[in-house]
């Protein structure tokens, strides 16, 4: 079965989202900069994202990636094809292989 | 450390956006009715929502959801209450003590 590896939501203000988020949650911050934040849930990452910067989207680790199209190998050494389904949610389809343990989650 | 319980995008022809997501990962479609689906992922469940029935949102489970608001039972024994992130995202926050281990997931 597959996973779902992250969602990504839109915020307007990030330090005050990621303030809220780790406060009410139980969860931690993994990365941060002045665009973006990914937060780290027992079973998925959540990333904050800012308009302009990374759309909204659902991202999904399988196998089976490049059946989607052209693969793009990102910093982190994973690869993804951003694609959209039948109702225009934007997706990003990761190739599991590409996802090191820490980052299968 | 809180868990992910669910996504809920926005669909608009179900029947397409179900076959799909069937079709292109390695997931089982849980429930459908004419008005949304629950899909099973590995490690989440992604629900397909029709326009008019249910807000797109994501849903976390914690021990603490009555500190959010007073919780609502649903018909599968589940507690839950909807609340607005302070970026206006629709975040449902469910009762974990309240979800089977098959829930859970």
């Amino acid at each position: 079965m597959d996973r779902l590896h992250h969602i990504a939501i839109q915020v307007w203000d990030l330090a005050e989202a990621v303030d809220w988020y780790e406060s009410h949650f139980g969860c931690s911050v993994a990365y941060r900069d002045d665009t973006w934040a990914l937060i780290e849930f027992e079973n998925i990452k959540l990333a904050l994202v800012t308009p302009g910067q990374h759309p909204p989207h659902i991202g999904f680790a399988t196998p089976r990636a490049a059946d989607f199209g052209t693969l793009t190998r990102h910093r982190d050494g994973s690869a993804s094809v951003y694609i959209t389904d039948p109702a225009g949610n934007s997706i990003e389809v990761l190739d599991s292989r590409t996802l090191g343990p820490s980052k299968a989650a």
